[in-house]
């Protein structure tokens, strides 16, 4: 006799990507982590934190701030938006969390295209929450479906994974006006690495709500720090159901400074971007077709009819070299493979290994 | 029209304490953080993960370890229970979270005795759960009415807050059996500072659920780290409603020192307890009936008809004079005043204060 509620004993938890021990000669593509450091400034904001006491760590003793708001004061003079529009997350994953548990009663409709990030759909289990998703063409354009869905809370990952497709502000204002009372999640985890954004749809709509994280664009994946910007009533809304202190003095101060320095941002940015234009070529070149990615990743399917079997093969075949990929066994996407941009070095030694498995046929 | 659920737009935010800006001048004697700095150990650990990689921070790129083992390991080696036993939060507060999340349905009952921590009522409330409360006797005895409620979830944090009681592992083995389908939780973020504590309860009953602080005892409030022991089965449900990685790295590093420095959390922990017993003869030298604590706080009742006015101004003329404590205006507390045991010249300070005070009449 189990005491869960029925909906958790249904569920599955979400799978995270491959975290390999620390130490582990592995190069890593399959979590679409930076691979370039955060700023200096964010270790030498944690060590003034650890250093501001009489003794070491002295100040830790004390509770953070429950309203991160040095942490948001940062996020505003970097996007101009009110501190009252913003609000801070554990990670972008805890705001999405938060975001289901303020507006979604269970048994009202969650949507979200497919394929998309897996976590959608963990959460809307854990709320109990009935699912609608609406398949991606093959170009993944935005499904018609979506569009006045009447699901309460619609989530559009922009751009998307494991696609790396982004969607128009334009287009996504539409999809927001064709809502009624519904809310329009754009999560734009990665869109540092793309040409346009649509963090203006949480000034200008009142139900649009826009997450974002550190773990991307300011390599700080293992800080767990998040973002959300949206219309001033539904972050005092969101405020309810947040921890208290979600955020300890580290995380703080670390995405304060990340924020404080753009151009170290920036920089890492650029020279993803310009890695992945390479790396599309280079797939291009060996046969497999490559989406139009405007993110840290791409993905990649594998050309003929034995697509599926041989996609999964080059990721075992990597992983047995030490480069960790993704390959997801799931309707649409198991023709294909996604791969973080790397270092040139890791891209170059994972090419090389990818060429060496395609040469066998 | 709102868009929130209805029983997010009911509800409060939970009020954590005054918080004051860093580097105000003040005594605080208000959310029960230990006076003392956390371990050394700590801020090396920090330090270390800091600089593990070729570049300041580098490794804080990588995603941290969702199962958190390395803390889990060290609470395992502290405990004897095994990991698989043990569950890591952002803060215990993230672990109540998760149990009402996972047992709850909305409209099932929650239970608690009153007054305890505020905490409880907040979360029952984001999840849509019916509230049952049974209220303390005058010396905060256990409610003979919890046992057998039929509440789906029983709270009963031990020692309690705000009165400092704590409860026997005897007793609280009894109130689990006497649930039939429900879980007793006993938090015992104070436990420490107590006697005794009922951990055992969660490896010898298949419904308890027993949750702890670094908050207190180990100085880090400021870190968000709390652990959940409980069933396998139970932890082994309750990780589908956690946050994937939900904590960062330099938490899980620091937990893990800690733990492995029981010798300096004694340390801390033995002279609260010596300072506690001397405020406590104060108080009550100074005319105040003072409650049993096991805790690092002490409730104390004004004396006399005009006790909870007595006890507001009080409350107010400390804060004048830069001494914050706690003071709740509501049913069954409004007569007394909380007060965290800080250092002794602290403690000093505030003692003097209050006697200004109460020499006014």
């Amino acid at each position: 006799m189990s005491l869960f509620r029925p909906n958790i004993d249904a569920m599955d938890a979400y799978k995270p990507g491959e975290q390999p021990p620390a130490g582990a000669r592995v190069i890593k593509l399959n979590t679409n982590e930076n691979p370039y450091p955060p700023s200096p400034k964010v270790a030498e904001a944690i060590e003034a934190e650890l250093k501001a006491g009489a003794a070491p760590g002295e100040r830790l003793r004390l509770y953070s701030d429950p309203m991160g708001t040095e942490l948001r004061k940062a996020a505003s003079e970097a996007t101009g938006f009110p501190v009252e529009q913003i609000l801070h997350g554990n990670g972008s994953d805890e705001l999405l969390a938060m975001l289901l548990r303020a507006f979604v009663d269970p048994g009202e409709a969650v949507a979200y295209p497919y394929p998309t990030y897996v976590l959608y759909e963990t959460l809307a289990h854990a709320q109990g929450a009935k699912i609608r998703t609406f398949d991606f063409p093959r170009d993944f354009a935005l499904p018609e479906g979506l569009f006045g869905c009447g699901a309460k809370l619609v989530f559009v990952a922009s751009p998307n994974s494991p696609s790396g497709t982004v969607y128009p502000a334009g287009q996504l204002a539409e999809l927001a006006d064709s809502l009624k009372r519904g809310i329009l999640v754009v999560d734009e985890a990665y869109v540092e690495f793309a040409d346009a954004n649509a963090l203006e749809l949480a000034r200008a709509k009142p139900n649009v709500v826009v997450t974002r994280t550190f773990s991307k664009s300011h390599s700080l994946a293992g800080m767990r720090l998040g973002l959300l910007y949206a219309p001033a009533p539904l972050v005092a809304g969101l405020v309810k159901v947040k921890d208290s202190y979600n955020l300890d003095r580290l995380s703080i101060v670390a995405g304060a400074a990340a924020l404080r320095d753009p151009a170290w941002t920036k920089a890492n940015v650029e020279r993803v971007r310009a890695t992945r234009a390479r790396l599309a070529r280079a797939l291009a070149d060996l046969g497999l077709e490559v989406l139009p990615s405007q993110s840290n990743f791409l993905f990649a399917r594998l050309p003929g009819a034995r697509a599926a079997e041989r996609a999964a093969g080059a990721y075992r075949f990597l992983k047995e070299h030490g480069i960790l990929i993704r390959y997801f066994p799931a309707r649409l996407l198991d023709d294909g493979i996604r791969v973080s941009v790397g270092t040139e070095a890791e891209v170059d030694a994972f090419l090389e290994r990818l060429k060496e498995y395609l040469a066998r046929g």
